[in-house]
């Protein structure tokens, strides 16, 4: 069994990213920028946020944070993301989500220019991504996808059984791992909440992808010997001997799951940090296609 | 075993979009009017667009057939499609594929107006629908859930396999039947010229939905008793006793499939006739849209 270390390979991705930013600015470029829209308080938002914004000081990106009261109003922040499509310093934009409850996020996520849509969510660049055109890939999927490419995992022919059909994890990889692609060329099972006998599924799977927010769901008896388990979970559970408070829980029940797969994420260190990085893979993009413009 | 008559269903469905046209000409309002581009001499594509046609007249829309030699140029293709766009007459504009080679399907695709792009082809439609959101879905899937529910037949936790993944048909259909939808809430596998042993998983399907382009490929032994069919294949097949010197063979050996499923689509007959009906919808639903603005 072997550990897919998401924190050992992006460390090593964002070495290579520093290194690219390095020459671009000895080369007389702009250093690329990323800015973040926080609205409210949220504790988790503003962690993740946090982590974004050390991963791009670690690269050499620019970044900027602009923050709101919960209480902003639809019209102000729309015209701050326009503003922000507007400033030819910014190459990329992110609105971190969820928002609060009177903010509508399509509306929102629409606002933004796509060319500077770091997050692969608006809708013209999930279009792309749906028919395998070239786009900015939602930060999860991307980062699972290149994951797989590191450690030589091949996918084609493979059946991959992605249990979760969120916007953001389950539906886009279940697009791109279907597609005629390395990584990719997989049968893919999308299974959720209806899905009867979830386990009839993933017995039978190559690859499983575990992205449905409950924790310890995918058990060793749901498994087959081989199998390679990816798990996108991180729930947040209360523990009192944590500095913070609480310790990060995957969907997947690691202490019966590990001894049968052949590759295995850990929560944490697997998935989450190859999300960041990927980020930062696509601000990067980002900052060439404008200088390309 | 019940036949999905998609013939008899699109009929019924012409009727309530002649009527509604009707009332919307009685009221003041406009024609919808729906344009196609065809460009070169295919004989499937002239023929598919013939149906279109006489679709439109059956519905009582305006049609304008938009003819060029295969030899247009790409730009020339292209600010006849911003021509169009601009043009209030006109609801819905299609273009015929494929198009000749020296054309850029998917620039040609990208130039059409998203609000006019009754196919559900340009990205941000094809987006929109992955995420669930409302827009213009592609004519065949579209045409294919209409069916599926005309008929009550339920989709809520079945297994539904797809066989294919062309991004007019397939991969849409992956997407929408996945979503928390009625049509829809399915369990999908998609399956593709990379998936080992088809058999296996058509063996376990609910619902099949064959779209790869391939005459008889589904046979009985890889289907289970009580399976819903769908037969999105439509192959010619040269045969000198027709009159037109070709037959129309499907995806599905209607003979050893039909005795085991309990509703199956003909060739012809169940899906084409959806599909046509389909952008029948579309192009009212455009113009709709157009009368709220």
């Amino acid at each position: 069994m072997v550990i897919l270390d998401g924190k050992a390979t992006s460390d090593k991705i964002k070495l290579e990213i520093a290194q690219m930013v390095k020459e671009r600015v000895e080369a007389g470029g702009k250093r690329p920028h990323l800015a973040a829209i926080l609205v409210g308080n949220d504790g988790a938002s503003q962690t993740y946020v946090g982590h974004k914004e050390r991963a791009c000081s670690q690269v050499g990106f620019k970044s900027t944070l602009h923050r709101f009261p919960a209480e902003i109003t639809q019209d102000e922040l729309i015209e701050i993301i326009h503003e922000i499509n507007e400033n030819d310093d910014i190459d990329g934009l992110i609105v971190q989500l969820p928002l609060p409850a009177h903010l509508d996020e399509d509306a929102v996520i629409n606002a933004i220019d796509p060319c500077k849509d770091v997050d692969g969510f608006h809708p013209m660049n999930v279009g792309k991504m749906t028919l395998g055109l070239p786009t900015f890939l939602p930060a999860t999927p991307y980062g699972i996808l290149r994951l797989l490419s590191e450690y030589g995992i091949e996918t084609k022919g493979k059946h991959c059984v992605i249990i979760g059909r969120s916007n953001i994890v389950g539906r886009p990889l279940a697009n791109l791992l279907s597609l005629k692609d390395d990584p990719g060329d997989c049968t893919v099972t999308i299974c959720h909440s209806h899905t009867k006998n979830i386990e009839f599924f993933t017995r039978q799977a190559d690859i499983i992808i575990a992205a449905l927010g409950s924790p310890g769901f995918v058990k060793g008896d749901m498994v087959r010997e081989g199998a390679v388990i990816v798990d996108v979970g991180i729930t947040r559970v209360a523990d009192s001997t944590k500095k913070n408070g609480y310790r990060l829980l995957g969907d997947v029940d690691f202490e019966t799951v590990a001894p049968k797969a052949s590759y295995i994420t850990p929560v944490p260190g697997g998935v989450g940090p190859m999300t960041i990085v990927s980020l930062m893979v696509n601000t990067l993009k980002a900052a060439e296609c404008k200088k390309r413009k």
